[in-house]
């Protein structure tokens, strides 16, 4: 994120020296400082930022210029969304066990999942209190929508792997990513940007978002598989490993042998550490042969296209017209990159 | 709680056939509905309502009168309340892995950890919703403010029990307790009752919430030792196979033998399972036999005296002294509850 995102994110978080009470025994100091390093931990390692980009954007295409009040105010609500992003993230990487994020342990691994899911909801708050900062009328009941379809999202991801659900169809899997990866990645970041600039957000924002959103998990997903690991932040087949659902799979598993049906089924019923390499390899060899790697990619593309095209068409009367341009070339870029 | 907070939580939270998008498959629609189910559990389970009874008081202390805006305003600031006990429930019953919630078992045991960790997250948004929906200026300062108080004392208690922390003095506990406990449950309660009537909290609540915070939950961890089965709702001795530091425990340590503290400290380094139940009578009935219970307790009957006197000191001008004189009393009566 912009160096100034994360400057103002730091300053609503408490720093180890300034907790509000100096009467604290200084084993109690200590121990609060560890807690408020675990909430700096995620933001400090860096992000893209993509959403917060979107959001300001957007903001600068509904005529919002730097350095008003109103920029001030997109500011807080990118400050408030690249929070979500990472308090988020905690959570998920408990969720998913992962094992890395940005280059660097989880941080329930550093410090255990109870301490995290702890630090995670602290973070949260936070993230209120950068939207509370915002002072913009109507942006929290965007953040309420955005955690609520976030949750449903990730509800029904995890559901399917808790339950080796894999009789799914491609329609699930993209109801799945509407909820889990469109709100929060396209839809609301665009409507942010119009409510920063005291503006009622077109309503055309939600199909354009939901077909760019459509397409950028997808594109992620390709990318998990045949992504170049030193520009792709995260571990190559990473999905496959924690069993997600994508495009992908439900698209070769319509195709596949019986055999290869009955590893890969075998496989995806077996918990991550207990999963055979050779074999997960052997899948993953199987799925960029199946040519439904290329499937998904034309799908995502497709849905990368209308969604552009719905966009363009819904800022056609922007205030900003370069400021619009620049926002859909943004987008443009986030649909064709390679990390 | 009361039924008709219960009612207003419940309108807040999705009903499982009440989904926005009417275009989602049928397996979707039925796996969120059992998301929509784990959203409602907790509430439906009830809980005693303290809290809740508590701003209410604190509003009718104020002057704010049934059936006012005001009053109206003050409900949902309760409703808010019992959604933040719900959702910490929730993530503090995976921390801490209890098996138990108000006689059912933990949400995380019925549904497996990565689920229950986003329901909590989904019913912390639909807290706000409340918040939002009360109206109330200030109220969001005061929940951002007791979320954080809130996960500073959680984050001690669990530092603690994660390192195998014994050396800690009487301070250090009390410290973690007026972080963990007074706020959300005295405090914030007081001062929401003053901003539901339109008035600035008194600064002088935080002083009585501290020691009426100390109080409540000292007589806690006293009933836990020898509290009533049949009365007490959690399971009698749970403390000790939690590993929780209590004032009790560690005003013992001081004067235990070198061969009980052996005892007590190699039963403590061992996970919940592995701890050994004989071993575990013995401290029981050391910690009951040794007077620190009784000095715990005549400890926690001094910050209760001493919460009252502040707490009656402050409302002395309360626009309503009779309604003053009932939250003074329900105090008093949580001091000496017996479950």
């Amino acid at each position: 994120m912009r160096p100034e995102l994360l400057e103002r994110a730091l300053s609503l978080l408490p720093r180890p020296a300034a907790h509000p009470t100096s009467l604290q025994p200084d084993s109690v100091q200590e121990e609060l400082g560890r807690l408020f390093a675990m909430l700096r931990d995620y933001p400090i390692r860096g992000g893209k930022g993509i959403r917060s980009e979107l959001l300001l954007a957007s903001a600068a295409a509904h005529g919002v210029q730097e350095g008003t009040q109103a920029w001030e105010s997109a500011l807080w609500l990118a400050t408030a969304l690249e929070l979500f992003q990472n308090w988020v993230l905690i959570h998920d990487d408990i969720e998913d066990d992962s094992e890395e994020r940005r280059g660097q342990p989880a941080l329930h691994r550093l410090h255990g999942v109870a301490l995290a899911i702890n630090a995670g909801d602290a973070l949260h708050a936070y993230m209120w209190a950068a939207v509370h900062r915002a002072g913009v009328p109507g942006a929290m009941e965007e953040f309420l929508a955005m955690i609520h379809r976030t949750a449903e999202g990730q509800h029904l991801d995890l559901a399917w792997v808790e339950r080796r659900e894999w009789t799914l169809t491609e329609a699930d899997y993209l109801q799945m990513v509407s909820l889990k990866t469109a709100h929060y990645t396209v839809i609301v970041p665009l409507r942010l940007g119009a409510l920063a600039a005291g503006l009622v957000p077109d309503e055309r924002f939600t199909a354009a978002g939901l077909a760019l959103g459509a397409a950028f998990q997808i594109r992620d997903d390709v990318l998990n598989l045949l992504g170049d690991p030193a520009k792709y932040g995260k571990e190559i087949g990473g999905d496959l490993l924690e069993g997600k659902r994508t495009l992908i799979v439900l698209h070769w598993l319509q195709t596949a042998s019986a055999q290869q049906k009955d590893i890969f089924l075998e496989q995806m019923h077996l918990d991550r550490p207990a999963k055979d390499a050779a074999a997960i390899a052997d899948i993953h060899r199987w799925l960029l042969d199946s040519g439904s790697v290329s499937y998904a990619q034309a799908y995502a593309n497709a849905q990368a296209r209308e969604g552009i095209r719905l966009l363009t068409e819904t800022l056609q009367d922007a205030p900003d017209p370069s400021a619009a341009a620049r926002l859909v070339g943004a987008v443009q870029e986030l649909a064709s990159r390679e990390a």
